[in-house]
Order: structure tokens, then sequence, then C-alpha cells
């Protein structure tokens, strides 16, 4: 299929399930907000290296004043982990390794209740702990908080955080005639993704367009869990046998979409295509795959697009 | 001791040893060189969570182009940690896991060579293995480097970085009469700070004053690695009985500090106090410490104002 | 009237009219769109200099891609004029000077229709005639747009772009008992107004609290078209014989004001005033007026609150 | 000439002088010294439109605590102007309605001694009138100030301003295979010549490169002060009959540079043509210049680059 003269290869994104949590950071000013929002995304792009450390995370979005549960300025902040048994530790290590210590901050859930598959309890977490006995619940905002004291007043976060079950590996890769085509390209697309409800791109506000794409395990290293996935790797096209790399094409970025639904995977996906195509040099748009043995469920490029 | 109308408290800082690689992220700009040093050094808080993840991490400054390897824009990325075991571990998964996937990135060993204690061979990890037999050890910019192969071009990094037995624990406490006044004072605090040479303040370049002072254990909740430091937190100031917040002081901040030496987080100390002295609504200044029972090194205030 | 313990006092904002135009700042990625606009609404604070160089302006808000006229990331931007044979003047110059120049961009009116009570037309100006022949009027997105040759692409503009008469002069002064109380009050303030349509806070985007209230001409030097409002001037509150400066007062900042219409104007300073009573520290919130000499339309801040 | 493949114009840029004055602009933070001199600097960008308002300005560097004059975080303003009798005007209007608003502000004359050839006196100007006689002349760090009084504290400012008569007119015009190539070169050499001291990139900090290069006068509307220069411009390269865009250079960017002095223009030059060749998919580089008309220095690229 061709799009605005750009190729998009009839291909798939291998998507697999993910457990995410989804909470809102707010703070007395919005430039707060977003610095407890960084700090708690941080290091949340994806890896493969054991152990995973410490999940996947990423903003969605900025929420207004008029929105949050405290009527205080907040982003998005989603949450990802594989194992149903590990998500409650990385979402309550992100909010309190990251946002908690950042001045003025509270967490709150915002899961939307449909979505809901679990529930993690703060109870006996750190985050409760922390207030070593002085901390309460009380009931504000028509929620159940805990108010955890702390040197500069009181963090409140609820008493329970919903879990659901959503998509990861949503991906494009963006290739280029050069390197600033493909980057270019790839911000756009990744500011276009940044409006997509309950998707967000891996790395995003602040970064986005990943230079690292992977391939499972290694010809040469065959213990790594990880190598590069050198079939799309341009600066060594000539190098690899079985390079996919097209006639042309210099450089490439992978944008990667997690996300709390299939839904939200596809659309960002589309909408991230429809913004790159727009930008000239850019040769071709595909997704990668493992021939879809690691997903569940297959991404085709030609059912996101109209 | 009464700085600026300000009292100083004649106490210490409790200094620990800690194990610190130092590399320069560069970036074809700038802007995406700040992108892979942030997303590099963060959720890189202190935290007392078990694992601790994953270390701690800050940006000790900017670097200029004709001051990097490569001749391109940089940010000095700090990573630290307690065990020595374990500090390739994470100074390898920050750089891989944080700048490697940022567009254009590399990174480079700028520890200075006096300081040096210890190396980490790239070699091995996965910083290496990802090129999956396509990287190579080439001699650049009087450097032995990897170069590894990455789809938007080639990553350079050292085949060995520095390691340096530094310190951490350097800690003011900024009391003011309200939350703003103590803020304004430790942002100030964390302006000066910034500005020396080997030392940084943890959760700086983005957020940086923490609200979330803490002691080692828990009084009420007894298996909990760290809880509240009680004593220091205003808003439980009359239900602790052994509380220390001074009468009129309503907010206090932590700017906690590491550096590659002593001396770097004593002159940080110094500067950070005559900075925060000077706004308007500071109560106090002192710093935390256990009694001198976890630290190795004392660090009195006394010592490091003129 | 007291909100959250804070003084609001009985009094009011003068407001009076200003011509404005509006329009979204476009460009292929969001950050350009903001450097664009950050730039055209540069040098654009409420100043009673003579000449009155170069008019007032703000950001109003982000526009998403999906809002945009040609679908790419944007932001509003609201220029404004006192003299409807001027406003054309500053509106151009702005977009020519301020947005023109930033890589990829493109200007779209997006005044709506009902509040339209005059045109500005592009044709003449020197955002046409840059064109020197080469530009074209196109029909696109529904729209009638010059089409004008750039060294980097075309630049877009709409060949008419909407001018209202909306209202200047709503103001907010935050008096607080340090100026660490007043900056982060007037901080949440002007974030909090950052989300109500058709109205921007002059500075806002970058500044937006004002420590420089003035008025009109002044006692010792006649001449001067403006000078420092002493009466509300804590610095100088125990030399200023008519100082309204309430005791126990130490800082104060004002938020100004600028709306399309007296509705988003009073939401504004409705907003502002909940958000700021919310800091500790804030001692009373008032409006400065000239004693309803200066201006045609009084807001009384009892009743822009509920 | 040839530089990492890329053609270098043997021609020239064509300097003129500029009357320029050079003050750091300070304030309690970082950020708000920042916030303060971007709005000072705000609509600098230069412009051929009548009148000329308000003069070029931009953002030289950051200057650190420990050498501005009250030992705060600055950032360094250059405002220039041709006309002697009207840089005192711009440069006192850039302050008092960019810098002086901003919370917590002073301003600073850092003009080096040797280069000073005028003073501009403060007194008589509205940032003195401001304190309508509660105003002082004050001896502090060593300078003659004055400290006017303002709602949350005082400003300070030298009594008198150095002026010196530098260079305008310096520039590269960066010719890519693509936009994006152009764009992503003109940001690297951008940020190369935001380390040269005493030089600046109009528009820089915020924006840069710029995609509105004219001539001046126009063919067809000969009124018009200035017009594209049609020459190059890719656009419309095979409508204009001379057009000098060479084959394969679809987008040009021009990156502007003003300076103290000559010295500062030329390693400016230097330092941006050494950047901007290393992006792939720049084609060739070059200076606009109007035959030698215009100018009274020519900039030869051969001379600058070593």
């Amino acid at each position: 299929m061709i799009l605005n003269g750009v190729e998009i290869e009839d291909t798939f994104a291998e998507a697999f399930p993910m457990y995410y949590g989804r909470v809102v950071i707010t703070a007395a000013t919005r430039r707060w907000a977003l610095a407890a929002a960084l700090e708690a995304k941080g290091l949340g792009t994806s890896s493969t290296m054991k152990p995973r450390a410490p999940g996947e995370a990423g903003i969605e979005c900025e929420m207004k004043n008029v929105d949050t549960p405290d009527g205080r300025p907040g982003y998005v902040l989603i949450v990802g982990e594989m194992k149903k048994e590990e998500i409650a530790y990385y979402l309550i290590t992100r909010i309190r390794k990251g946002a908690f210590p950042v001045p003025t901050t509270s967490a709150f859930d915002v899961m939307p209740k449909e979505m809901v598959v679990d529930k993690i309890y703060v109870k006996g977490t750190p985050l409760q702990t922390f207030g070593d006995g002085f901390e309460e619940i009380v009931d504000l905002y028509g929620r159940s908080l805990y108010k955890v004291p702390r040197m500069d007043g009181f963090f409140y976060v609820d008493t329970q955080l919903g879990i659901t079950r959503g998509v990861a590996g949503g991906n494009l890769l963006i290739m280029g005639e050069s390197q600033a085509a493909a980057l270019l390209a790839s911000e756009t697309a990744v500011n276009a993704i940044e409006e997509v409800p309950f998707a967000f791109v891996v790395g995003a506000y602040g970064a986005g367009p990943a230079g690292s794409g992977t391939k499972v395990g290694g010809l040469v290293y065959k213990d790594a869990t990880a190598t590069l996935n050198h079939v799309y790797c341009p600066p060594i096209a000539n190098k690899a046998k079985d390079s996919k790399v097209p006639q042309g094409v210099n450089c490439i970025y992978e944008v990667c979409i997690d996300g709390l639904n299939l839904a939200a995977v596809k659309t960002a996906m589309k909408v991230g295509i429809k913004a790159a195509v727009k930008i000239e040099g850019v040769k071709k748009i595909t997704s990668a795959n493992f021939g879809g043995n690691l997903g569940t469920t297959m991404i085709n490029l030609r059912d996101v697009l109209p």
C-alpha cells in the first residue's frame, strides 16, 4: 500500500499482553507535576536486560486541573510489566522512587473502571509503611486515600490502584533516506501518538524514537537475551546476508507503542503512520515482528489504516 | 552559627562510600543529548526499597562540544552504587536502557584518571553483545571504542569505563516558615550545587528538592527498610514525641548530594547553604544524620562554611 | 470575603476594550510549533512605554493535531492592541517576525466566527509581499490561503484574519507573607488560568506572575507615562504615605489577564483566585484599579466568585 | 572547497556595523532567569519591517552564579540596533518590558570594558522613573546601581550600560537534500555557535534556523522593504530564472549571526560550518550577500575555515 508516496509494507506488529497501572501524578504547579512524572517514568524504555529493571513506563498525557481528583495540574503515568506478580512492585516503586520525593506531589488511580482486571493494595507497600504509623486513611475527593506525612506536607494516594491487561509490542519502523529524515518523521509520529488516549510511545515525553531495534537472542552471542535486529540495520546492511533494508534507506527509527487496549495501540499506529508519511525523505514504513512466534495478537498495518 | 539571619545547626551529615561511574552522553544536537541523559538518570533518586532499583544517578553538568571526545553536545552522567559487584550492572544498564535507544547518541568515559580505582569492561555486557558480532573495536578520538551498529548509525562507547570510590550521603535539610519558602530556597541551593564539579544533587536536572526524608527502619513497621524521618516532619510535629521541628517551621526539603570525592560534596554543601539563606522565610538549615552509626565520614556544617 | 482563610477584597478590576487577533501557529513537530509561538508572543507583556512596542501578546493554549487546519501540532497565539488602526500592524508583525522565520511553520486564523468584528487583509502586508510574486492564493483545508514560498518550503496563512473586540485589564494582586509564597501562589493561579479558553495571562508560557505593577503617570516624575503602583509596593510600604500593603504582606505579584470576551476574563480571575488561596502564606488577594476612571467595565471580585 | 564531502562555496557574507548592549539578567533561580531572558529577547529576529520593531536581540550564553555580579543564576542578553540614537531605546525597552516584570530579576552591564564605545545612562529612562522617586542609587557589588522598588522586592540595574560597535550580517545558508537534513544540520550549527563568546544566532535559545531568507526590495513589489531571496528558494527554483539552488537541494536554512566583534562572528561561522557538514544529506553551504553593495565588511568563507 502506498500512502503519500510512501510504501507501507503489508506486514504486522506482534503484540503481546502486558499488565498496566495508570495513575495521575499531581502537584502544586504544572512544572512540578511534570518533573515528578518524568522522574517516575524514567528509565522506562523497553529492555531485554535481565533482570528487567524496572519495567516499562511512559507518560500518556497531560491532565488538566479540572480533571484531576485534587484539582491540581497532573500528568498521567502508565507503568507496565509482563508478569502479574511483579506489576505491583514496579508500579509502587515508580510512584515511591519517582513521584513521592518530588515537592508537593500526590498520585491518584485513573484506570477506567471498566478496564480494571485486578487491584493493587497499597497497604503493606513502602508507600504506606513510609508513614510509620503516622499515615491515615481518609475519605477525600470521593476516594479512599492514604494520607502519608512527608517533610513538606501530605502525600495522598489511593488505597487501591487498578490494573488492566493491555497490549505491548505495537511498533512502527520508519525508514528514511537519511538519519535526519527518519528522525523528523519519527518525531512527528510520536507527537501524533501523544494525542491518543490510553496509548503511549515508550520513551516519549523526552525522547521517543528509538534507534535500538532488537531481535530475540543472538546469532553469534547465543546466550544474549536480545541483540540488534540485524535485518533492519542500515549501517551493516551490506554485511548481513538476510538484510531487509531497502535500497536508498540509510536510517531507521522504531516507535514502540504500548496501550491499555488493542484499539488504542491500533489508533496510535494509524496516526503515527499518517503523520510520518508527510515528511520528505521517508522511504518506507513497516513493523517489526518475530514471525508470529512471540506475540499473541498480530496487528496488520493494512488493518490499522483506513 | 548564623548566616544571613538563618541558623545553621552545628551538626553533621553522615557520608558513606559509594562506587561511581562517570560518562558523557553525546548526540547530534544538544536537545537529544539532554533527552538521553535525562532518560539515563531517570528513577535515580535514592531509595531504600529492596532490591534497590536501579541505583542512584544524576546529571553532573552540561559538557560543551569543544570538550567532548566526539565534538558533539553532551551531558555528564554519574551513576552510583554501594556494592562494587553491582556498579557495573547499573552503569551498563543505565547506558543501555537510557542513552542507547535515544537517537544519535554515544557514551564516553570521563572519569578523571587520577580518580580511577577500578575499571568496568564493556566486553560481555549487553552494550557489546547487542552488536551480535557486527560490532568492532576501533581507535578513535584517542580512545579504544566499541563501534556498535544500531538502526540509525553507530553507537560508540569506551571498551573500559573508569570507576571511582566516592561519597554519598551529603545532605541539607532546608527548613522554611512555609512550603513555598522552603521550596524556593531549596531550588536556589540546587541551582548553586549544579555548578560544582564532580558533585550532583540526587534528582536534579528535573527535580532536586526532596520531601521524602527517611530514617533507617521503622518504629511501628519494624520490618520496613526505611520510613519517614519523623523527627523532621512538620505535618506531624505535634504527634511525634521526639520531634525536632523548630517553632515556626512548617516545611522542610532535603537536598541530597553525591560526589566523586569528599571535597566536592563539601563544596556542594557550602554553596547550597549560602544560596538558600538568601531566601526570605528560611528559618534553619541542618543535616540529617543517624547519630554517626551509619556513615563512615562526618561532614560538619561548621567545617564546610568559611 | 474569606476563601480558604484568605481575604478576597471587595473591589474590582478595571477592564477596557482591546482588539485581538487569534491565530494558531503550526509546525512539523510540536517542539517547533512551540518555538515559533514563543518567539511570536515575545516581548508581549503590557507596557506603558511609548511607542508601545509591540502590543500585547500571549499563548492561549496548545492545539492538538486533530484540531488544527493542517493536522499538525499547534499553539494558539493571541495578539492585542488598543487602537484599531494598529492591530493589523502588530498582528502581521508578530506572525512575520516571530513565527514566519521558524522552520516548517504556518499560521491559521482561529478566531471564532461569532466573535469577528473586523477582518485584516493579508494582501499588501509583508506576509504577502514577501513572496515577491511567487506567492499564490490556494484553496486548502476549506480555506482561502496565501501559499508563500520560503527557503524551506511553503508558509500558509489565511488571506483574512478575524479581529474581535475583547477585554484587557483583568488582574489579580496576590499578596504573600514572603516572596516565595506570593510567587508559588501566582504560579498556581497562572497554571489554572492557562486552562481557560479565550483568555491568557500576559507573559505566561514562560513567565506570568509580574512584579511590575504600575499606576498611570507619576507623582514625582510627572511626565512619566507610568510608574510603580506605590500603594501596593511592599519594599517601600513604610515610605509611601498612602500605602495599602496590609500588615504581614512582604511581596505582591500581579497576574494580568486578557481575554477575547468579558466572560473569559471573569472565569480566568475566578480560577486564578481559587488556585492561589490553596497556597500557604497567601495573605490577601485584590485587584488593581484606577478608581474607575480608566476602564469601561468594572469586574467585581465578589461577582467572579461563586 | 570540500569539507567532509560538502561543498563550501567560495563566497562571502556581507557584514555591517551594529550597536550592541550586553547585560546579564539574573534571578533567584536559574529557571526564572531564563524566563526573563527569553521574554527580553523575544521577537528579536531580524526583520526588514518598518518601523523595525523592536531591534535584534539574542541570548549569548548562560552565566554561572559564580560569575554574575549578584551571585545568582543568569543569562547574557545582547540587544542590537543599527542606529546609535535608537540603541538606548531598544536596550532599555527590552530590559523594562522583558526582564523587569519577571519575578526576582535584576540586570547588570557585562559589556567588556575594552569594547565600550559609548554609554547609555539609565537616568531619565522608564527603568529609573518607574521608581517615582522611591528609587535610589546604591554602591553594591562594586557597581553604581539603581535600586528600583517593585512589588516583589528591588530590581537592580547599573546606572550606565556599555555599548559597543559590533558586527551583524554573519550568516550561513545550509542546503540539504531534504527539509529534515537541512534542519538537523542547522540545529547542530546553532548548538555549536552557542558556545562562541560574544556571538549569538538570531533567534537561538528557542529557535535559530531561519527559513525566511530575504533580498533587499522586490522585483514585483517594488515598494517592499524586503522580499524573499528568490535565488536561494528551492520551492520556486524552477520558476525563478536566476535561481542558484543546486541540483538535489530541496531545502535551505539560514543561520544568522551577530557578534560584538568581527572575530566572534568569524569563529561562529567556522564552528557552524564544521558542525553542519557532519550531518548526512547536507549538500552545500554558502553565505548570502548582496554583491558587496550593502555591507562594509566581507567575511570570506575560505578565510573563516582553517
